[in-house]
């Protein structure tokens, strides 16, 4: 099958791109390539097309979809911090552009569109495991945008047949994810331990939140190539709730490097509270388990304590701009 | 209490400036008026404050806001069947302004946000009566941006700390509504039954709407004049629910002219069924009942029949291009 990547060479992209070659697909990555280098998929080279582009313009997005009959929508240029105290980020860069695709990808003949929802924001406040059944009720701009794009992605498919696949993700941690953003609470402990600074605790014992091994999280996202002319909503999170207190004491045990912390109140763009229910998705993969959290926060360790091997030898970089 | 209405001048904007006005409060009116006459409160006229602007216009807005305790929110650019094509005309037009609207409204101190939202768009289709805990499954881009104002209220209400009242009215008809525009079936076929045109009936004995007299509309948004300190989400429906054939036999028993009619599938954008459970808020009314629709048919087609008194008797308009 053919598929389009959008924002490929990102966390959750990459690795989806790893698992989509795995199965023998013919994959395209388009993504911004800010150093015309690629910086997750240098292993890729040759086996996968690069293509760099801006998501705001609409040529450079046209272009990238032609021929292709599924659409992975990876691009997010926000986090829940970035926008709780300006809505108006979450339209202009996440919800307009996003409408943008789905006309194009429509105009286009896509046969596809699959969409990384945000399961941890578009809830709201919830006490127990929620399945896909449960009203969400998003508090904050990110999960209001995440919601309301869902439901832009619902109405394309009842106006023009485009088929859509909708994953409402927990807290993704693992490799690649980028140490910069502050959004990932594994990614910055492991970031300022690294530094060598105190790591900053919001919340307590009732803070739950549903991590969720980023291997895991792409490969039940290969769904949507298995069952490409349906369409569905599907939470992806291990199920398991657990509390903030709890994962510092996993950093203490599987962390080999003195831990300096600093325990505050939870913050107000912090829900109290959210696992997944993703048994819908699940049992389309009968022998599938989830990672272990302690073993999969180690091995993120291993990953992020190493020093990066050298990934950003220049890719040569076609006519178009494109990596090749 | 001091309450400004956001187009007050409008279809249920002069309905609730009439319950309003009859419980003594302070009431101040926001609206274009783009001929300098107000099109429905003329009677109202030395009774309450109006103000001339464009909802666009930030300067506009936040002078009316100053010293207000509640603002009813009425102005809505579109109606489901322009929209449904380009859904940028929401996000551009309702989206955006409203959000504007709430920032203002926090920042001038306002305590509380009425917002009219859409129990026939934001629930999808639907197969029985439906209360608020239903999963919202809105499937145009009306429906999508009325319950994304809602969430974007909630966030306020989170993160500001303003109460907000949101009630998902149903299928509104009486006096007053606008034969202009492509929204409001009752109107619609009156005015075309007026001009001898052929009515145009959409769907079968199976497409319900839950129409509800504007009247019992506004009576019930008052119980957010009762209650400042809190907020909440009610339907706002008769919960009947009428089929568009039984609407076209009680035409034929009412109406005193001539009618031709033709009868065609369903539109794409109009829902199957909804019809709304509103115990939640009639419970606040212990002594209420809806009017019959067989009964308020027939006086908004006397409303509608008769020659329209000469209303556009030019009010004065103050230095401020307000009127007076």
């Amino acid at each position: 099958m053919k598929i389009l990547i959008l924002g490929g060479d990102g966390f959750i992209g990459s690795h989806f791109v790893d698992q989509a070659v795995s199965l023998g697909h013919d994959v395209t990555v388009f993504d911004r390539f800010p150093y015309e280098v690629s910086m997750n998929l240098e292993h890729q080279r040759g086996k996968i097309r690069f293509i760099s582009g801006e998501f705001a313009n609409r040529d450079d997005l046209a272009k990238s979809l032609d021929g292709q009959d599924i659409v992975y929508h990876f691009i997010c240029a926000t986090n829940p911090a970035e926008s709780w105290n300006d809505p108006f980020i979450e339209i202009e860069d996440n919800l307009r552009p996003s409408i943008k695709l789905f006309e194009l990808a429509v105009s286009k003949r896509v046969k596809k569109i699959v969409f990384p929802s945000s399961g941890g924001t578009v809830y709201g406040p919830q006490y127990k495991p929620v399945d896909e059944k449960a009203v969400p009720i998003p508090l904050s701009p990110y999960g209001i945008v995440k919601l309301a794009t869902e439901h832009f992605l619902l109405y394309f498919q009842e106006h023009s047949g485009i088929q859509m696949d909708i994953y409402r993700i927990g807290n993704p941690y693992g490799p690649r994810q980028p140490l910069k953003r502050a959004q990932g609470v594994i990614a910055v402990w492991m970031r300022d331990i690294l530094r060598g600074l105190e790591i900053q605790v919001y919340g307590d014992q009732n803070t739950l939140r549903d991590y969720v091994y980023i291997k895991d999280v792409s490969y039940l996202m290969t769904h949507s190539l298995n069952s490409p002319a349906s369409s569905g909503i599907y939470n992806l999170g291990s199920g398991a709730g657990t509390s903030i207190i709890r994962l510092l004491e996993i950093f203490q045990t599987v962390i080999d490097m003195p831990i300096k912390y600093r325990i505050h109140p939870k913050r107000q763009l912090d829900n109290t509270s959210i696992v997944l229910d993703s048994s819908k998705l699940v049992a389309h993969f009968p022998c599938f388990e989830f990672k272990r959290l302690e073993d999969k926060i180690f091995e993120t360790w291993n990953y992020f304590k190493l020093p990066r091997p050298k990934l950003y030898r220049k890719l040569s970089v076609g006519k178009k701009g494109n990596l090749s």
